[in-house]
């Protein structure tokens, strides 16, 4: 028994007379059976505690792990969903800082229904995705039917290669935001963009927020906030330096030289896909 | 040529006037040459760009690999550092919500002499962790002379049995951070506590403060604030329920309940270790 099954078995346990009530829509909420030295007053009758999402996360060489494992740490506390990570081969894959992550399914094993089509950012790992013939094929055709397309990071850039993002409001990491503009999309400026079933974060830890309301459209808000305490997501940054808007001078300009070449690339990915 | 390195020779080119000038600390400070078209004036002449940090991340199955990923995607960032992921042996190591990691370290090949040793947390696969001889000897052996003995969410019970910890102030996932007061270390609530060398993170997502904390604390608050703006870290999570302070009674309620078990076990393996 792994530790995500015995995770599973105390939440469901938990959660079993919810799940039963589920069942039985018309009976009348009642204070579920949690042990006398538990205040369950304050119960929810309404959180969804059991779901059967598929939920299919592409992992690519270069990515940016931590766009990855941001959103994974919410999506993998959805009791009942199925959590994929899908590459073109089972074989382990290395991020951009060199975390390499075994994939759990393949473009060709992967469930054609999902409920969340998702994609990570990156930098250059991204571009080679944005344009490979297999990962374009397979986003397009998962997140024609898919109920959510999303991604955090650049990982936006994958998504309007695959043609998912025309017409559509979505944001990215700030170094290629306004390059969203070649795939037709309607770049916004926020941590989390939804615009009909496209949901984008911003730039890398974008992915927490980004997480959390996923969960709480997936199930409900009181099930995102109880990710959200389980994952002590209380965020006390050092600085203030996160933003465009908010990082001092002296910090800007280096890293928007830093990305000055992959923002071009982007920019001249974006104008061929849109000729 | 990896990413990563990529990564770092555009970093390099940019730093290249910092590194040369640490090398001649008394030449005048001045304006590196960052081209034509950049305004260089805020620059801070006192980055250090460059590094050669030895962080060692400890992996083992059970692990909450947010814990893991968030400190990563901060040290991942310290050009010159080396970032090994250390575990018993090469296998591919799980964690609590299946994702499989390659460690790029065994317990005999990591160094001896480490300037970061750190420790993700989890659930029972920390508890196996912190009671497993070859971990215990592993962490007890490194933590003595490592120049930063840290760790973020309940990874700390890691440390205190480790015998790390004892006279320290420390901080640990709110499930079991009153628990490391078995282990001799002084319980304290806060979201990053330091004291002397050892640094502790509290519950999983405080893996990105500790991880700017401690980049701000290996270079300097400017590399830190690049870091910070480079992983868009500017939080805004879209609910208030991160912390035992601020989470409602009846999200509360269930978490406590569903972590009982844990806690229990976590104050035995306390009790067990100091007596």
């Amino acid at each position: 028994m792994t530790d995500i099954d015995r995770r599973t078995a105390v939440l469901l346990a938990l959660a079993a007379p919810f799940a039963a009530r589920a069942q039985t829509p018309t009976s009348q909420p009642q204070a579920p059976d949690m042990g006398q030295d538990m205040d369950m007053s304050g119960y929810d009758p309404k959180v969804h505690w059991m779901g059967n999402e598929q939920i299919a996360m592409l992992m690519y060489p270069g990515m940016t792990v931590m766009d990855l494992i941001g959103p994974q740490s919410m999506f993998g506390a959805l009791m009942g969903a199925k959590v994929l990570l899908v590459a073109k081969s089972l074989d382990p894959v290395t991020s951009d800082a060199g975390v390499t992550i075994t994939p759990t399914a393949t473009f060709e094993s992967c469930p054609r229904d999902l409920t969340v089509l998702f994609t990570p950012g990156g930098t250059d790992g991204t571009l080679a995705a944005a344009v490979d013939p297999e990962t374009r094929a397979f986003m397009a055709d998962r997140g024609s039917r898919a109920k959510y397309v999303t991604s955090v990071c650049s990982g936006s850039l994958i998504l309007g290669a695959a043609g998912l993002l025309k017409g559509y409001k979505a944001t990215s990491h700030w170094s290629v935001r306004h390059v969203l503009a070649g795939f037709g999309a309607i770049p916004t400026d926020a941590r989390v963009v939804r615009d009909r079933n496209r949901v984008t974060g911003a730039g890398v830890t974008a992915g927490l927020d980004f997480g959390l309301t996923m969960v709480a459209e997936l199930r409900d808000r009181t099930y995102a906030e109880c990710c959200q305490l389980m994952s002590e997501y209380d965020p006390h940054p050092p600085f203030n330096a996160g933003s465009m808007r908010t990082a001092p001078a002296n910090v800007k300009a280096p890293m928007v030289k830093m990305l000055t070449a992959f923002t071009k690339k982007a920019e001249a990915l974006a104008s061929t896909r849109a000729g």
